[in-house]
């Protein structure tokens, strides 16, 4: 199901759905039964039975234990919830480094083509001096670089503890608990850490639709969105639709990844009272807005038109005031001005497009 | 569809849902049209379909100018998805403000039945003086009683400007918008207050689901839930179930209601570009969650357990301590302390009961 | 002591300083004992021994008596914390309406003045039909008036409850407190309504700023900052400082507002156990970042420079483009376009001017 | 100036005072430069002159021309305040990372001697199964790991880039950067970085505040904060008072941090028209509360009292309902139960303190 309330959900398809949740609960729990059990479990009427118990496993436990009474012996419900929310995680970040790969090369590419593309730097919004365009694009695609590095480092780990982590029961019925699984109940750094880095790739994303905003605007019209959308009242409209969307979902990831500190940081006892149950919807909505928006920005880029005609006639008609720092560093080093004025713009982009190749490169 | 992410999400019913806001946009629609269509519109296609054009609308007039190419004449995309928005939160908010009654109606008998119930005050988490349930229950009353008083005050307007807010089209069209509707388009007071009131109510309810939390804790084991959820483990678990959801849900609605605020202050130009279009799913959420919260809370108090012996015990056992502070009044007074050290307790939860009915009598 | 990081700080003047503090938390004391103390406190002193206590009071308390053991008799620490920062709100809300009105005034006089002004609207970035750069101030105008009047609801009331709410000591001491006093400790809807509102006036300040920013783009050239900011190194640039610190700051007060309500959500027993502390700073930060933005925004408009010629050409060169929804229209109604497509435009800013001048009217 | 606002801010000493500020600033002027320029500079004079310029270096470079006209060439206002909030940020990291080793190094040897103290498990505020203290200490150390390896693995670098990040004038002045200074003036990573790791400090924190909070009631009684804090007016209470304070900023910093994020995601142009402005005192607030907070917390730690004769008097008084999960799983096995039902518990605190003691050790 689409979500009529953010267009462009799709593109996240079936990652955290409610179906992909149900799989993941199943899988957690066949795989420590040991078998399959080749049974269907019914999403919706999972979800009408989880509040009694506070959460879906003890519905889905009991709906199990019709086919196979030793089903989850030993976990707690926040074993296969968290496990289950990691696996999923996991596939998610998957998609996204791979979606996000995809933008770092096409922002490699529009780089090193622009490297010399004259433009004029803008700051607090005003003409600064002299720029390429290509300079432009290295800082997004150091933006996203940045964000991706991120999300490399996560670990994302399963969650086999029992009752009140100290896998009593599991002890007691002589099993062990594979090797390197921790424990983490209340301690919740690897869902701050995915949260953190989530709202890192949307950062990124929302540098560039930001820009594209503004180059876009008809007094400017430096850039503008391949194929815009249309107005439902005016024929003749082309929005930048795509970073429209980008920048919407920006707004709202950071205050998704402060609900996961927050959740957080209300751990007590051996298994929290409420901030646990605040994270999944949270991790859902943020997992999913965030594939969505590296999607459109793939898309973006794609269809992104550069007019470097446009670029060059605004820095010509920007005239000697961005020039004037030079003037004043020339004078102060008592020489005539240099005949550009570009710094090491260009060196840069070269710099910036190599770490792209090795990121790139090192691709899993 | 019940959110399996969110376990209780069924109690908030078809608002908000995908349906709904179809229902909801048609009715624009159709009301400015001035006749009915007679059309369905299926929500997943048109959820497939908004993307292209950043919002719904756009999908939805084609579709619905098949049937009739005089739809929508003079309006603009956000005209019919603000007033979407806001029909969907009149119905919401009348839905939650019958149930907040009941919650009213509840509390206040619980206070009045409790007046006089002995039992220890605690601040910051120690014993301090004595107090009676019943004060305690006219604290969590006055919250919500605050609660409401902000719903009561909320206007949701329908949104007609067109365009960019100046009728234009209308006007060309020689038609008139009825009287008394605004056009907010990039001043979003109504979407914020809306926002701001919806976490006041989860703030109230939590108020007294961390109390039950508390107080149901065995070792206090003065309240308990009526019916506490079981565990997927531990067969003696009855778990405050009720409470930890509703605790969940005012750990992350505040958040949302900053972002209501951060869209509204990003409002720019005659419309703006992604601030609007973070609020629709923001919306969504905070109105859901707030009627399960409270839906959560009316069921928890009708279930609630009120262990008088306990309390008394308690007291009983604070020993001399919670009259440390009497016997130092006393003795600057120059005056024996007095029998009892209630101050205006009682007097106070009829007071609280007293605006309680007053609001119940003004049920619209 | 004006804050180094936060650039215009001294224009919140003495508001919620430490001397502020001090000085209202004694002006509670005295009032409460009926008469001055004529006592020096020292801020800096009662804040290094605030910790041990929790809060200053303790330590405040410890100092009066020294001079008059009978002051604070009745009260708890909370009671004096609480009425000393509503008591410091009121007065800083004083003259935040002060200056609101000043703004309203300002916006009042452009909206009426810029009328006829013809600009290009422009929506989701891109041109969209004709306005005038009076319906755009009265835009601006709606949104601080909806402000002012959110400022004009609250009530900030004193607290006095004693040890847990129940008066005790004062019923004790055979005190009686004043008609209409609250008490609020652990339900917070005096201190979110009051932050919500602040975050509120921000909001209606950038949604000037924004506009300001885009429109002084030097390829927009429509509006300028009276007296740019100057650059460290480059000699030719006027920034619009102004602007961007009211977007500063409008960027960082809905979460000082979120962490108002979640330290709400934390209330619990008959003081709370952290919330309480939480919300002094806060609100001390969200005052003064809303006395600053609301006199920057006055002084911005102080300046504002109008350049009608380049809106004129804009709009100009805008072309046939913002006409075509007129063609669309004027063949649905079968009539040639009329001479001018503004709607109402002209008639709705003398609207919200008189809206303006009642309010200013009102002036209490 | 201590913060009477924030009671124990004195705790984080000079960090991030404007004092700080301004030392580090000059530092980062006179490194470039080459040479010391023995001047004096009023951080409250700056701090008034910073707000024409939107920032105050253009205000320090002004004063420090006065005696050097070549200070501050080739450079940028941001390069300036950037490279001064890293210098600043990383003395207050290695601050944290002391007091953090403190922490470990408290909570491995708590963890270390109750290894084998019984205590009862609580699970949504219910007893569980049991447990050990040592166990749970174990998790608060787990927690203070997580945090201290995520500051460990910050970079906080200088900023040089230069009015637009092209280094112009640095080359037009003949000059170079040192080898490994980034520019990163619109890719805020470096900043996001370093707030969502102070958050996970006071995550960590809490977390420990919390159960203390919780099992220092007086119906637990199982912990005690060494030296409680008092009441205004009762004598005889003890707070948890630095529980309660630590609670406090854990209620706060995720906020701060998600302004952080939102600051990065208003990032464009090639240099930011307000994200970057709301940085430096939401930075400032963040550094400085978590240094607060991890102090508070080794001083809790320090002074900690805990009743292991109350931990297993609960455990006895619990009774048989907590072994119930094992009289389950020993018949699901087969078995008799066996004589403890504590799991690994004890094996995993020793590998738990075993992680400290590595950590302690790298101790640079």
């Amino acid at each position: 199901m689409t979500d009529l309330f953010w267009p462009g959900d799709e593109r996240a398809g079936s990652h955290f759905t409610a179906e992909d949740f149900v799989g993941a609960m199943l899988a957690v729990e066949e795989e420590w039964l040991g078998r399959d059990l080749h049974v269907r479990v019914d999403a919706e009427r999972l979800a009408h039975d989880a509040e009694s118990g506070g959460n879906p496993v003890i519905a889905l436990v009991r709906l199990l234990r019709e086919h196979e009474p030793d089903v989850h012996r030993g976990l707690t419900s926040q074993d296969v919830v968290d496990s289950a929310l990691m696996r999923m995680a996991s596939s998610a970040v998957e998609t996204l480094r791979r979606d996000l790969r995809s933008v770092v090369d096409r922002l490699a590419r529009l780089a090193d083509r622009h490297r010399e593309t004259p433009m004029v730097a803008r700051t607090l919004t005003q003409h600064a001096v002299p720029t390429t365009f290509g300079f432009r694009a290295a800082a997004w695609l150091t933006a996203v670089l940045d964000a991706y590095d991120d999300l490399d480092r996560l670990a994302l780990p399963d969650q086999v503890g029992g009752a009140a982590g100290t896998r009593a029961a599991i002890v007691e019925l002589g099993r062990s608990v594979p090797e390197g699984v921790p424990r983490w109940h209340t301690t919740r750094a690897p869902m701050t850490r995915l949260g953190d880095a989530l709202a890192g790739c949307t950062d990124a994303c929302v540098r560039i639709a930001n820009d594209v905003l503004t180059m876009s605007r008809p007094e400017i019209g430096e850039l503008a969105e391949g194929s815009g959308g249309g107005s439902s009242t005016m024929p003749q409209k082309a929005n930048p639709t795509l970073s429209v969307l980008v920048r919407r979902a920006a707004l709202t990831t950071p205050q998704l990844a402060t609900t996961l500190h927050l959740a957080a940081a209300q751990q007590l006892d051996d298994r929290a009272d409420g901030g646990w149950h605040a994270e999944w919807a949270t991790l859902r909505d943020l997992v999913r807005r965030t594939l969505v928006a590296v999607s459109q920005t793939d898309d973006l880029l794609a269809g992104l038109v550069v007019h470097a005609d446009r670029m060059a006639a605004t820095l010509d008609s920007a005239g000697d005031g961005v020039l004037a720092e030079q003037r004043s560093m020339a004078s102060a080093a008592g020489r005539p001005p240099a005949s550009s004025y570009l710094g090491d713009a260009v060196a840069h982009v070269g710099e910036v497009v190599a770490r792209a190749h090795r990121t790139l490169e090192e691709k899993h």
